[in-house]
């Protein structure tokens, strides 16, 4: 049974995937490169449906949520927290889900029409409010890779993937950490006050709709690294994206877009970054006067393009190195016409 | 000029290199695996010289360490700490050396002898101690970029990295943090802890030393990710190893040597762990009862072979996922023949 481990150190889960365990020789070949070389699984899936978009009923669907084929977590088993020792295990609780973008076989997201885009962010919202009500569940992270640098098998057919999990994902941990620590300084929200400043300098917009802000960050990790911001303070992405979705469907177009003429169609990660369940449930937040906080995080989705290799790099030095200034990168993309 | 950037939002330092900036089109060469098709630029290298091993004066060295020719930081500037808004910056004071291994055209640490393995880590220790009277710095990284997949550019010839900051690289922090936590808790160090557990559980064990203990983490971000640790308590590495050179060289041949046949001479990096020099000052330790807290963090060796991609998909889903026990992963290892 696979299983959800914490690092005793730094507090970080990761999943051990006893069941797809393989042989250590088996680990070379999986460096290949995968191309989609036999029919698409996409184009015609036949995996278990949890929800789609259709016109009306009985209609061919427009997008499709399925269950991962290939999926981490099963949630069969009881959810089931325990120790070994100093260390912290949790079984396989969570869902991983599939988001196929897109009936028509077309691989990168920048393709799709603002309206099929739109539909996209529709469904997310339609799963986080649906797996919200799982009450063990307490984040779920909505991501895409595109292209094999990102970490995708297959490609060739958009799409991108929902994880729910019993616990946050350390990725979500330090920022709702940082975020909180200036909150609980400032008394004003981090990435609020960051849209301020940036929509007053203008160096690092990439480009802007009437209600987000896409921004090169000020200390990016990858070159060409790019902040969707809502101009709105919401915490939840869920509950923030209402009424906006055509709107955020029209500047993601743009900014894949970009990158994809700009950069050479490179691969790229997204992940859609909000804040865990239990604010929206009137949760406590322990160790603060606020009864429930939710001035003190600011959804938002990062675009990671992969171009080089600084994951390496970074995990020797401990440094994240941009041989690009984010204000040179940032201009770039300002001029990529799409 | 470089600059050092902190994001706003989790506080990690990441390097801005300015004067390397390139055209975006250049990024795509960038992704070519580069060879050693010249001679190589370590065997007779003409970089300045900081320090090395000769057995005689005037013998020809046995490790050499030298200024980086591509330096990510140059510190001929003076230190300056300022705020552009709610950002910080340094500018790039700092060192970036380069420690040349062996005088042979070896590629892998794993096959040079005990001996020469234990003048690199003397070495890397001489080299703390130097650096360390540099009251600006906080922090020297030691580590190795081995192949192309973990950030090396050149091949072909043994060589690591000693990286000396006025920062602490976040790498590093939210181990430092995450191991004081445990200690202000416990009053016991986690990494003595952990040894404790992991030599009577037995089934993490890759190899052990007489005075170091090689073992594969409980939560692994990568595959046949190895941990060296010391048995006897020091935060500081260079204080650390002192005695005890010989021995970990010894470990470090062993478990090197065991990645190299058994997994078919992978990428991998390794990275020291110590604790920052205010510590061996003497500072007060901020928000404790302790007055120079060196119980609370411990030195030790992360090897992390390149096997997979996990890192793109780390990226997205914000998990690192294991396709293999670490468990499975030690018994493997230990089975390995060296």
């Amino acid at each position: 049974m696979p299983e959800l481990r914490k690092d005793p150190v730094i507090g970080r889960w990761v999943i051990i995937a006893t069941e797809r365990a393989r042989r250590p020789g088996v680990f070379l070949d999986s460096q290949k490169n995968i191309f989609d070389d036999g029919p698409c699984s996409f184009c015609d899936n036949q995996d278990k449906e949890v929800f789609s978009v259709r016109p009306y009923s009985g209609a061919s669907w427009r997008v499709r949520v399925v269950e991962s084929g290939t999926s981490l977590l099963s949630g069969k088993d009881k959810f089931l927290h325990k120790a070994h020792g100093l260390y912290d295990v949790v079984n396989d609780y969570g869902t991983h889900e599939v988001v196929i973008e897109t009936p028509e076989h077309i691989a990168n997201m920048a393709d799709l029409s603002q309206e099929q885009i739109r539909m996209v962010f529709e469904t997310y919202a339609v799963r986080y409010n649906e797996l919200e009500k799982n009450n063990i569940f307490q984040y779920v992270i909505a991501y895409k890779n595109y292209g094999y640098a990102a970490g995708s098998r297959r490609i060739g057919h958009s799409r991108s993937q929902i994880i729910a999990t019993p616990v946050i994902p350390f990725s979500a941990k330090e920022k709702l950490a940082g975020a909180k620590k200036y909150f609980v300084y400032h008394e004003r929200c981090l990435y609020c006050d960051m849209i301020q400043q940036e929509m007053q300098a203008k160096i690092r917009i990439v480009a802007e709709s009437e209600h987000f802000l896409a921004i090169t960050p000020f200390a990016p990790r990858f070159v060409f690294e790019t902040w969707v911001l809502p101009k709105k303070h919401n915490c939840d992405f869920s509950k923030g994206v209402v009424g906006y979705e055509n709107d955020l469907a029209g500047l993601m177009k743009v900014v894949l877009g970009k990158i994809k003429v700009g950069l050479d169609d490179p691969a790229y990660n997204y992940v859609i970054h909000s804040a865990p369940f239990r604010r929206s449930r009137g949760e406590k937040d322990p160790g603060t006067k606020w009864k429930t906080l939710t001035e003190d995080y600011h959804w938002h989705i990062e675009v990671l393009p992969r171009l080089t290799r600084v994951a390496g790099f970074e995990k020797g030095s401990g440094f994240y190195i941009s041989s690009i200034p984010p204000e040179n990168a940032a201009e770039f993309l300002r001029e990529v016409k799409v």
